[in-house]
């Protein structure tokens, strides 16, 4: 990645911190404390901010102005941990960015309202965008946000089903993952006044770089090593997660690989050994490959649909950030 | 109430529960099941859709449409029963409206994203108005949300403590209870194109009418029979919630009535001996009394400020609707 690019996205991080800090109340005001504790200790937690820089980068092809777009990318940062958090909850997940997590460290119920204080919170930092655009912005925000709940609701449900197919696999991360960034692409464009064909686009944009984030996550759980990945080696299959590579198996894999995988999905216990077996026969029937061919597809709809707009608008943040992404731990 | 008053609540009850049928998807449609089953649910639980009645009639008393604020009004229940649904899971409430409450239906988990799904369709319903005021509308809403947030946790942090002062109590009641009817009034009013000085009178209605709610709610708890009540009769001291009765006792009580309401308070298990000795003591104390005082004094309150409107405003509804409210159960 060029350095300029890098230089920017990291200013651009720090703009969206400091925006945030003004969103929420100050430590200082001593405010209902087991509100803003966990919300602040939330935010503070070190996240890449890699949604609202999206946002700012899909709003700057379109020659639209930074400080103007600030609170909508704000807002997409406190929803993303509006999600970590009630996920966490959810999925009894005990650590996050190698610290416990909110519903650890305090309880349920805690996190539980600092969840939905972090939603709402997002809204009040979205609804500060001054534009023309405000109510539809609002809307592609909050369409996604239902979509999030049912990707959500799916990702639940298919953990007890052995029968999920491939399709049903990706309707989920569209809407649980792929979705999220699509809004980011979508209402940077938006704000920055893109045509409708402009903004359909980065919308399209946005829906394959998540599709790929997601991909790659799935794999990265059985490929990646513990310390480089920040979260536990196989934890997708410790936790009975109908990943790509698990659905890939059972769907196209051979009666022996299904077999197998299905035994150690339904043991009581899922140990580490069982993991490595895990990723033996995700490697074997092909599924790591498969899972890999994938994610190249759907980068290659992410470069399509900017190529498609060049050269209109400037392009060169939007590339940097797929490759940063995909680049990330590998 | 006269008659007609009475036919135009039951009317707009019924509109306003058509207007929700549009916002969620149909259950025909089968999509997410352990989303919307819940959801669904939720709604369909008999509420008397006090909010977004008196949203319609703050509306109306501006000569606003009615067909224009609908779904402003729709997004008052539907954010109602996102708070209900999330108050029921960290006070492990058991029922609702005489039914299993969603978590103890499901689980907590599904009730848990039931509730994000309804606070997201709320806002999906409110930003469907058109209006010039619509920005303001959604940040009222939004500020409200977060100071609904804060009363909620304020009243879990009082649960352990003894020390809670009446100015505490009521600051928890304003935010937990008072400013969702206040945010009713004020959008009500404000979508109706109202003067400023108008809807910051119809926003003070609405709060003190929330007010003497909830104080009336506290009283209830020990002076209502379970029949008419429809929830457990003294579940407050049960719970040992810091209700305006408690908060009283142990801030004016004589130092008898207090160190008798501490040992209950402070037991393993609250038998229904010792509801009834609370009971007792609320009354002898002279809690019961001073209840009773602050909920004339909240209703004179609200009262006063429709007077301030009259007459250039129709308030025969508004005065209806209080009435109403204030003599439920009674």
């Amino acid at each position: 990645m060029p350095k300029e690019i890098e230089k920017k996205f990291a200013i651009y991080k720090d703009r969206v911190n400091q925006y945030i800090a003004t969103i929420l109340p100050p430590a200082s005001a001593g405010e209902a404390k087991n509100l803003y504790e966990p919300i602040r200790y939330a935010m503070e937690g070190g996240g890449k901010r890699l949604r609202p820089v999206l946002l700012l980068i899909a709003c700057e092809a379109f020659k639209g102005k930074i400080e103007e777009v600030l609170p909508a990318a704000a807002a997409m940062e406190l929803m993303h941990n509006y999600t970590l958090i009630h996920d966490d909850i959810m999925d009894r997940d005990a650590t996050r960015r190698g610290r416990p997590t909110v519903h650890c460290k305090w309880n349920p119920d805690i996190a539980l309202l600092a969840g939905d204080g972090l939603l709402t919170f997002a809204y009040r930092s979205l609804l500060r965008v001054n534009s023309p655009h405000l109510q539809k912005a609002c809307q592609i925000f909050t369409d996604g946000l239902i979509e999030l709940c049912e990707g959500q609701s799916y990702d639940h449900d298919f953990e007890h089903d052995d029968g999920v197919s491939m399709a049903q696999y990706l309707d989920m991360i569209k809407r649980k993952t792929a979705r999220f960034f699509a809004i980011c692409t979508e209402i940077g464009a938006l704000l920055a006044g893109a045509s409708a064909t402009h903004t359909r686009l980065l919308r399209r944009f946005g829906e394959s770089l998540g599709m790929a984030f997601q991909i790659q996550d799935d794999l990265f759980d059985i490929t990646v090593a513990q310390e480089i990945l920040g979260k536990d080696f196989g934890s997708d299959v410790k936790r009975r997660k109908r990943t790509f590579l698990y659905v890939h198996v059972m769907t196209h894999g051979a009666p022996e690989y299904r077999a197998r995988l299905q035994r150690i999905f339904h043991q009581a216990e899922i140990s580490a050994a069982d993991v490595l077996h895990a990723g033996e026969i995700f490697r074997d029937a092909g599924a790591l490959a498969a899972a890999e061919q994938a994610l190249q597809e759907y980068l290659q709809e992410a470069h399509d649909c900017l190529k498609r707009l060049e050269p209109a608008i400037a392009t060169a943040a939007l590339h940097a950030f797929l490759e940063m992404l995909l680049k990330r731990r590998s």
